[in-house]
C-alpha cells in the first residue's frame, strides 16, 4: 500500500557561495530549491510515498525552474499554481567551523506569498489523502499565507485527513505584525502530530520544559506537558541539537505515542555538508514511519537516520532512498565504501 | 587635468547561467553588478577620470558585495548610502546564435528604488563636478526615484555642471503609471548631452528621423529634429545597432555638435562576448571625448571604439584603459596577439 | 486541445568534456541525457504536448539520474522500465572550426537493449494516442530492440495510430549483422509520416535524388521517388544541412504532403553552441505543427525554427517552448535582447 | 641501485561527482583513472621505481587518455596493449559523515577483459624485474583474466622473481562462477609476499584469526596460521582499518617476516579526502620498503604512512614521494605548513 | 573616533589548487591575494578603522588586479607605488589531513623588493596615523626592503606613532646573507607593540621561555623575559597554536601589558579551512583592541576571536566585521545558522 | 620507420584566465604548459614520432608537474635537467573579437635561462637523431641561453643532423642587449630548413620581400632573396597570417623546396579558440611531412592543415593525430560530426 500525503508551502531558489566562500567573495553562486514543506514533498517522494505538493510559482524561466527541481524527484505538481508575484529567494552563506551560517531572505512579494486559499480546489487536493502536513513557516510569511495555512488545516480536518504541524519558528519572518502565539497554538489543536526543535514551544506556543533546555529532563516534562494542553496529538516530537561548530552537531530526537516516550539513537556528526533541511528531513521521515505503522522505537530511528544522513546531502531535500536510510538506522559499521 | 564626472543610478547584482545554459538548465549562476549609470561611473574610473556614483544600496552582505565591486574599480562611493531595502536583482539568459538573451528584472523595492533625493547633500555631490551623467532608467523604475532624477538635474544645472542624459527607454520597466514621455523631455531640456538609440527617441520624447530607421538618412534627419527642439544641446550622439544574431551585431554611432556632423567608425562584430552595459560603454566613451576635448570625430571614434570593446568583456562594465581604447579606435590591424 | 504523442528508445547519458576540450585533456567530463527519440518526447513535453516515453533504464543511480532529467522536463515516464543492463553510454567530443566533434557511443548491453517487446503493454502506452515517433536508431542498436520496433510499429498501426519515423542513419551502429536496408522499408510502409537527412535514404531504403545531394533538385526528385514508393506516405520531410565547420551550419527542410510541396526558412547558424538533437528537434516541430493542424508552409517554418533553437542549446533535448520557436519563425530581427 | 618491479592489472576511468553530490544530483563527473595494481605501479614510479605495468586498453580517446595518465606519472607503458574491447569504468559516489560511498563498476567487456596471456611477452616482461605484484582483483573479473592471473604468477616463479599478492577481496565482483577460495590459495601458495584486509582472509582463503575481527589477538593469530599454511611467505601483511564515518578512519598494519612480528603506527585520520585505493599505496610501500631493504618496523611504518598520506590526496593512486612518506613516518607534529 | 592605521609590506598573488589537489594534479589554480601587512590592513579596513598600505606593485595587469583586491576591501591605496618589478608570486599547495600544506615562494625581484625608502613621503603616509604595523617578513626579503624597514619605523618612531612589530619568522625567506636575529632586536627596541609566534623569538631574537615550548610556563617565562630586555614595549604578545593534522589546530594566545598578564579563550578547530593569515588576523584584532581601549583581557579574546574566524575564510585576509568577531568572542553556542 | 627528432628549448607555465575573462577579472587561472619548441616535441610526439627535449626545469613541484605534461604526451624527457632557478611562467589574456590578447611574460631567471651547454651530453643527444628543430625564442632569453643555442646548432651540425630554425621573433623578448639581427643570420647559414612569419625575415635577418606584406608577390621575392642568400636552406617555409579579430584568422603557407614553390591550402578560421603554438604546429607538420618525405605539396598541406587543427584547440601544444590532419588536408567538407 502507498500513502498519499499533501503538504503545502513556500518554495524558493537558494543561491549559496560555493566552496564555503563569503557571498562578499562570490563569484558565482550555486542554486538549488527548497522550501520546508517542499523539502519535506521531495524526500516523501524519494521514499516511494504518493507526494502531493500545493504551492505557487512565478510564470517565468525561475518559476518553470523550480517546478523541474519538484517534478525531477517525483513530487506530483498538479496543484502548483503559476502566476503573478516574485521568486521567492534566499542566499545562504554556509558556516564553517567556527565561523557561522547566514541566511538572508528575499522572498517577498513571492508568487506564494499571494497565494489566495480560494483558488485551492481542496477536494481535489485531499482526494485520497493519507497525511497533510504543514509548517510553521508558511502562517509566518504573510497575512495571506497565514489565511492560507489555516484554511488548508481545518479542509484537511474536515475531510479526517492526518494533520501533521512543524512549528518550524524562524525570527526573522513574522514581520506582519502577528505573533506566532497568536497563531500556532489554534492550529496544533487541530493537529495529530507535532513537531518542535529546542526553540519552538517557547516562541511559539509559551510553553517551555524543566531543567536545563535540551537535557532530557527538560525535553519530558514538555512533552508531558504538550500532551496535558493538547489532548488531540497522538504524535509529539521534539528534537535535540547541540551544534560545537557549524560542522560538528549533534542530534538526537524524542517521541511521545500516548503512554510511549522513546529517544531515537543520537548521532554526532562532525563533517556536516548542508545542515539546511535536516528538520524537514526528520519530518518525512516521521511521517514515513507513521505511515507505514513502524513502532515508536522504529519511527523514531528511522527519522533520526533520515536526519542524519541529509546533513552529508548538498542542497536542501534529503535525497535519499529509504533503504539508505533504513541501512543507517540499522547498523553500528558506520562509513564503509559499498563496492 | 582630471576630470571629476558624477553619475547617479541604480546598481543591480546580476545572475546570469555559465557556459550559455538557460536558466533553468543552470546549476549555478555567474555573479557580477551593473546597471547604466553604474556601468558608465565604472568605466570612467577605468579611464582615470575621478568618477563619483550617488546611489543606494542594502545593509547586507549583498549590499557589500554591490559596493565592493565599485570600489574595486576606483570608482568613489561616498554617496552611496546604505540602508533599508532589497538588493536589487536580474536574471540574465545570454543569447546565442539565432536564440534571442533574455532580461528578467528583480528590483522592485531595492534600497535605490527607496532613495529619497532629500537625504543627498547635493553641494558634496557636485562639489567640483565637471559633469553630470543620468540615464532614463532611473526616472522609470518608481515615482520616488524619478523625483531624484528630476531634482538631481536641476541641481546640477543649478550649478553649471554639463548634464548628460541617455534616453535608455526598456519597455518593461515604466510600469508604476508614468509614460517616458512625460518625464524624459523635460529634462533633456536641460540637459548639454543627449546620448539615444533607435528606439529611444520614439518612445521617450515623441520623436522619429525619416526613412527607414537606421539608415543614415533616419539618423540625420532626427537629429536635426532634436537640434530644432532642444536648442541646449551642444552633443547629440545616435547610437545605431543592427544584430543579425544574438552574437552578430553591427554598430556605428552619429554625433552632431552644432553643425558639426560625424558618423564613428563602424564595427561589425562577429563574437559577442557580453551584450549588456555596451551603450554605457558608448556614453562613458563620449564623455571623456568631451572632457579631454576631442574633436567631434576623434570623440565618436573613441566612444565606438570603447563600445566596441566592450562586447569582448565579460560583465555589464567596461574594463578597460584609455591606451587599449585609443589602440583599437587608431588600427586597422585586428586581433593580433599582443607578445 | 491536447494531443498524446508515444515515443519509443533509449535514453542514454552523454559525457563530455567543458570548453571545448578533447577527450584526452578532460579532468570533468559534463553529463546530460539524451537519444534520439527521448528528445523528441522532451521537446514536445517542452512545447505543452502529452509526452509519452517508452523504454528501460538500469535499476541503478545512473538510471535514476537518466529518469530525473525525463520527469524534470514533463515526460510522462510511466512506461520506462527499471531492471538488469547496464546505463547505455556516450562520450562525446564537440568539434571547433575545422577540427570534426566525435561520439564515442559506449551503449552495448544497455538495459534498453534487452527490453523485450513482450513485457510492453501495448493498450496502455497507445491509449489514447494521437502519433507514434520512432527513429531508425532503435532498429540499429540490436536483435531485440529491432524486434521490439517492429513490433511497435505493428501495434501503433493496428490502433490507428499515427506512425512517424525518422530514418536517422549512423553507420556506427547496425553492427549486429543486419543492414539497415534490410528492415526500414518495411516500417517506412507501415508509417504516415517519414523524415530523412541528406545521407539517410541512399543508406537506409536504396533510394537517391537526381544531381548534386543536397541541392533543390535533389530533394524534389528524392521527394517524388519516395511518394512513389511509399504511397502511405501523407509527409514526407528531407532536411539538408551544410557544416562549413563544426560551428558553421547551414540549414533548411523540405516537406512535401501529398501535392503539396514547400521549403522551409533557411538558416545560416554561425556559432553553434550543440549540434547533437537538431534533427529531433525538428522531429518535434514537425509532429507539433501536424497534430496542431499547420499549413505545410507554416510546419515547416515551425520545425526549421525549432531545429535552429536547437543549435544554441546546450544537451540533447530542445529545451524551448513554443512562443520562442514561434517567435523566431516569424521574425526577420534575430538576436536581441529581451529586457 | 633502483628497483625493478612488474604489476598486471586493469587501469579503469573513474567518474565521481564534484562537491560530495550524489551521482544522481550531478551535472559533471569529475575524471581520474585507476585499478588496484595500476595505483601500485603509479605510488612506485613517483617512489623512483622503475615500474612496469601489463595492462590493455581500448584503441580510443579514451584508452589513450588512460595511457597518458599513466605515463605523466613515469610509468613504463611498454607492455599496456591497445585493441578492442571497451575502457573500463567506474562510477564514485564519495560519501560524506555517515552517508556510505559507493561504487558503481561498469567494467565488463573492458580491454583488459580479454586480454589473452598468449599475447604477453613475457621475457620482456620480468626481464630485469625484483619484484611482481598482482591482486585478487584480477581474477576475479573474468575467466581470461583469471588465466591471465595464473599464468603470470606462475611465469614469475619460473623466473625466481619475488612474487606479492593483495588478496584485494570485492564481492560485486567474482560473478564468472568462480569463488574467491578456488583461485586465491593456490596463487598465494606460490608468492613471497602475502597482503590482507580485514575481510579478505575468509572471503579468499577460508581462514580467520581468533578473537573479535580487527583485535590484536585476531590479527596475530591470523598471522600464525597464515604462517602454517603458506612457509613460502616471508612477509605477511594484515591491515586493520576502522570507519567512523566516511570522513573518519582509523587504520594500522601489523607485518610478520618469519620469526617477527611487528604493528606500524597507527594514524586517526578524521578528514579523508579520497579513500579510494589506501590499500594500494600500503602495498606499494610495503614494496618499497622491501626492495629497500629496509627493518620489518621501517618497512611498516613506510607502508602506513604511505597509506595515511593517501587518505588526502585525490584520485586513486599515490602521487607523493619517498621524501613526503619519510617525513610523515617520522614525525610526530603534523600539520604544519612548510613556508 | 575612527583611528588611521599604516602598514608596510608586499602584496602578492596566491596560486593555489582547488579542491585539495596537489599542484602537480591541477589544472586550473584560484587566485587570491596576501602577504602579511596587507592582511592586516585589509582585516582593519573591515573593521571600519582607516587603513592605509605602504607598497608597490608592477605597473601590469596583474599589478592592477593586485591593487583592485585592496581597494575593493576598502585600504587606502594612495601610498601603493606602481612600476618595475615583477609581480611578486606564491603557489600555495594547501595541506590535508596528515598532509602537510606547502608554499613555494616566487618573489625575487618584485616590484616591491624594489622600493626605495627614498621614493616614500613620510610626512604624507605618517599624517594623523595612530599606529604603524610591520612585520618580520619585510626585512627578510632583500637588502633594499631591510632599509625600507629600517626606515619606516625611525619614521614613525620620529613622529611618535605607536609600532607594532609581529616578528613573523620565514626560514625560508632571510637568504641574502643576514640573519633575523641581526636585524629585528633593533627594531623590536623602538616598538611599542610586540607579536610573536612560538618559534619566531628564538630564531629572531635569540631568547626562549623555560619549559616546553608552547607551555604555560614557557611563555610567561618568555614574557618576562621579553619585558626585561625591551622595557619600551608596552603590549607583548605570545600565540601558541598547536596542530594536530593540516586540519585540526588548536589555538590561543598570552597578552602581557605591563603588570597585567592574561591568556586569550583557547580555540579548538577542527575544519581549517585556510591556515595562511592567520596570524595576521590575530595583529589585527589586537590592534583594533588597542586604538579601541578595549582591556587586556577583552583585547586578547577579540584577537583569538578574529584568529579563530579567520580559520573559516577563503584566502590570505580576514574578511569579517567587528560585530561577528565580537558576537564569536561572547558566546560559548558555536556554529548555529541565522536564518 | 619512425623518424627521431630533438628538440631544445624552454617549458613554461602558461596561466590564463577562464571563460575570457580579462587578468583583472579572474579569480582562477587555467594551468598548460608550453613553449615553442615544446610544442613542436608534443605535436611531434602525438604524430608518432621519436620526440626528444632537452631542457631544464625547477626542482619544485611546478617543475614536476612541468615535466609530467610532456611525459603524459610521450616526449622523450631524459635530456630535461632538474635544479636551480624559477619555473618560467607566462600569464596570457586571451583576445575576442576586437578585443587583442596580451600575453606577460614573467620567465626571467628560470630554470632553463641558467642552462649550460657544458651540462649536456650531446652526443647522447643526437644519438640517432634525424632533425634537430630550434626556435628563435632560446636565443632571444639570455646570454647563457644564446650561447646554448648556438654550441646545440654547431653539435648537430658536426653529426650531420638536419637543422631546422623557426625564426620566431618575440619584440618583447631579445632585452639582454644583443639584437636579433647579431645572432640568427649565422643560425640560420647552418640549417637546412628556415620557418620564417611575416614579420620574422625583416626583424632578425634584415630582410624584406617586395609589395605588400603577406602579399604572393611579397612571399616568392622573400623566397627567393633567402635561397639566394642562404644556398644551404633546402625547405624554406614562410607562413601568411591575416586577422580579422582575435577569433577571425586566415592563414596560408608557401613552402619552397629548391625550384619548386607552393602554397598550402587556405584557411578562413573564424571561431579560433587558441592562437597561441599554431606556429609551432606548423612546424611540427612541416617537420612531419619531410621525415615522411611527402611531396612539396603534401607537406605544406599537411602542414596547413595541423596549423589550422591548432586553432581549435586548447593549450599551446597541438594535440591532434596524423589521421585527423591528414583527414582535414584531403578534405573539403568540414566540420561533420563523426558518429
Amino acid at each position: 500500500m502507498t500513502a498519499t500525503i499533501v503538504t503545502l508551502g513556500e518554495l524558493m531558489m537558494r543561491l549559496s557561495p560555493p566552496r564555503k566562500l563569503r557571498l562578499r567573495q562570490a563569484t558565482s553562486l550555486d542554486v538549488c530549491h527548497g522550501g520546508a514543506e517542499a523539502n519535506v514533498a521531495v524526500s516523501l517522494a524519494n521514499f516511494g510515498v504518493e507526494s502531493r505538493f500545493v504551492s505557487a510559482l512565478p510564470d517565468s524561466e525561475l518559476g518553470t525552474q523550480a517546478l523541474m527541481s519538484l517534478r525531477a524527484q517525483g513530487v506530483d505538481t498538479r496543484f502548483v499554481f503559476r502566476g503573478a508575484g516574485r521568486m521567492g529567494l534566499y542566499f545562504m552563506e554556509e558556516g564553517a567551523d567556527y565561523r557561522a551560517g547566514c541566511v538572508i531572505y528575499d522572498r517577498a512579494d513571492s508568487a506564494f506569498t499571494c497565494l489566495d486559499a480560494s483558488r485551492v480546489d481542496w477536494d481535489a487536493v485531499f482526494d485520497g489523502a493519507d497525511m497533510f502536513h504543514l509548517s510553521g513557516i508558511t502562517p509566518a510569511i504573510s497575512e495571506t499565507t497565514r489565511a492560507l495555512a489555516e484554511r488548508s488545516v481545518s479542509e484537511a480536518r474536515n475531510r479526517g485527513v492526518h494533520i501533521s504541524i512543524d512549528l518550524n519558528y524562524r525570527e526573522r519572518l513574522w514581520t506582519y505584525g502577528v505573533a506566532p502565539s497568536e497563531v500556532l497554538p489554534a492550529m496544533v489543536a487541530q493537529a495529530d502530530t507535532l513537531i518542535a526543535g529546542r526553540g519552538d514551544c517557547p516562541a511559539c506556543l509559551g510553553m517551555d520544559g524543566d531543567g536545563e533546555n535540551g537535557s532530557d529532563e527538560w525535553v519530558t516534562t514538555l512533552g508531558a506537558k504538550l500532551k496535558d494542553r493538547f489532548a488531540n496529538l497522538t504524535n509529539i516530537a521534539i528534537t535535540i541539537r547541540s551544534s560545537t561548530t557549524a560542522e560538528h552537531h549533534a542530534w538526537k530526537a524524542y517521541l511521545q505515542q500516548g503512554e510511549i516516550e522513546v529517544f531515537s539513537r543520537a548521532y554526532d556528526m562532525q563533517n556536516v555538508i548542508d545542515r539546511v533541511g535536516t528538520g524537514d528531513a526528520f519530518s518525512a521521515g516521521l511521517i514515513y514511519g507513521l505511515v507505514q505503522g513502524m513502532s515508536a522505537q522504529e519511527t523514531a530511528n528511522f527519522a533520526a537516520a533520515a536526519n542524519c544522513l541529509k546533513h552529508a546531502i548538498v542542497g536542501d531535500a534529503n535525497c535519499v532512498t529509504v533503504d539508505e536510510v533504513s541501512a543507517l538506522a540499522g547498523t553500528t559499521s558506520f562509513g564503509r565504501l559499498r563496492r
